[in-house]
């Protein structure tokens, strides 16, 4: 553990002896707010460079810098998961990028299906909510949050090789998909044993409240990449489904071994 | 599905014919903010009788009532699994009860811990948020919040039978551990197919933010019924820890087929 209680995200360069100018924003919460004086110890990412210990070397008013001391922590970059969700009520999107973020997707994609409510996103607040996620949750990797984007549109240039978990009414339970799907992978031997190998690339699929169209639902059911899932009896709110759905992925496929 | 939009939780008995009684609060939300008139058709559930169509029979300013007309689901009981969680901040406690109710808990224990900050939660406020959450998501059992009890006092009294699935910084993940506990149950010949046997009566229990204490740890790890399992390698909050757990537990030993 470092006596370092701050967690700092940073968009420059870290490395031994690195000195990091701060913004004013990062020097008003600093020094103004949390009251740092010189030589006090912050922890710093940058989503590239693991977690370094850095102390303050310059206390402003309106800026202020410190040096990378040592390497506290090694980038942990996540499996290579997409979460694609149909974005819902302002408290309710948060909260999914906050939960993908802690919970070690690689990228946020927020999609527009038929029967998604929001035309548009705030892409910055979003992408605000995952960097604060990761500085609250230790994580040293910061998924990119993709502005919106319309499913047809996504699904047009959709990589061969990323299959996709789609949490819709199936009768196949999540973990039994996974893993049928994660043996059925092309030149893969996957065995009934997490972690074995490399589940290549994925997203997971989250739909609006009122579910997809059936145009939308034919085309997922064509595409060879889809493997459809159930997440239970129960209807679940979209919030409720994406957390769920990223436990399911990592504990089968990922690395919550 | 039923032309009828709302759903509503009610203390009352349903039965072919019976007619519901309303409280000043329920007619006031059908008819005063929901305008519903004589004859229209309402879902109602008590958490113990299933789903019924009902209607509207008596449209009153302090009260009214409706007539049960044919049930529209069975009851679906949850598995029993209790969620045992240490309350945290105020919309984040609410968060897991909601979460909780739609993920089939069936018993919801806000527990004391030593590093616990709350001293005191709002049940009735709580058992309000299971009842919303049952009545959005088309539930028909409502599980029971419970009062805050110190940790300490639950264990002393914990059923021999009532294994606890532990979400500390185990090394065993969470799928392989809940497995490997099934297999050993007594006299039960758990097969690693979900939903092969009834797994018998489980807990799920999620720290405060600040872990558990060495004394807590210590005796937990004595406990013959504690199955220590771990969340994955990024450090969850508690309401994405708990949502998380009742996703994996449901899908390895519950009704998520």
């Amino acid at each position: 553990m470092s006596d370092a209680k701050i967690r700092l995200y940073v968009d420059q360069p870290l490395a031994g002896g690195q000195p990091v100018p701060l913004t004013q924003d990062q020097a008003h919460y600093l020094f103004g707010v949390m009251r740092l004086a010189r030589g006090a110890p912050v922890l710093l990412f940058n989503g590239r460079d693991g977690e370094w210990r850095a102390e303050v070397t310059d206390v402003g008013k309106r800026g202020g810098s410190l040096v990378c001391v040592a390497q506290s922590a090694p980038l942990m970059m996540p499996p290579d998961l997409w979460l694609m969700f149909a974005p819902i009520k302002k408290a309710r999107t948060d909260f999914i990028v906050e939960k993908a973020a802690e919970m070690g997707a690689a990228r946020i994609l927020p999609v527009q299906t038929r029967f998604t409510n929001s035309e548009r996103i705030r892409q910055d607040r979003l992408q605000a909510h995952a960097v604060e996620a990761a500085e609250q949750c230790g994580g040293t990797f910061v998924p990119e949050v993709a502005d919106l984007e319309p499913l047809d549109r996504l699904l047009d240039g959709w990589p061969a090789d990323r299959r996709i978990m789609w949490c819709d009414e199936s009768l196949v339970g999540a973990r039994a998909g996974l893993l049928a799907a994660a043996g059925a992978g092309p030149a893969r031997g996957f065995e009934d044993a997490p972690g074995a190998a490399d589940p290549g690339p994925w997203a997971i699929l989250i739909g609006p409240e009122g579910g997809f169209s059936d145009a939308e639902q034919a085309r997922l059911r064509r595409m060879a990449q889809v493997v459809p899932v159930s997440l239970g009896p129960r209807i679940l709110r979209a919030d409720t489904a994406a957390v769920a759905a990223l436990a399911l992925w990592q504990s089968v496929l990922g690395d919550w071994v």
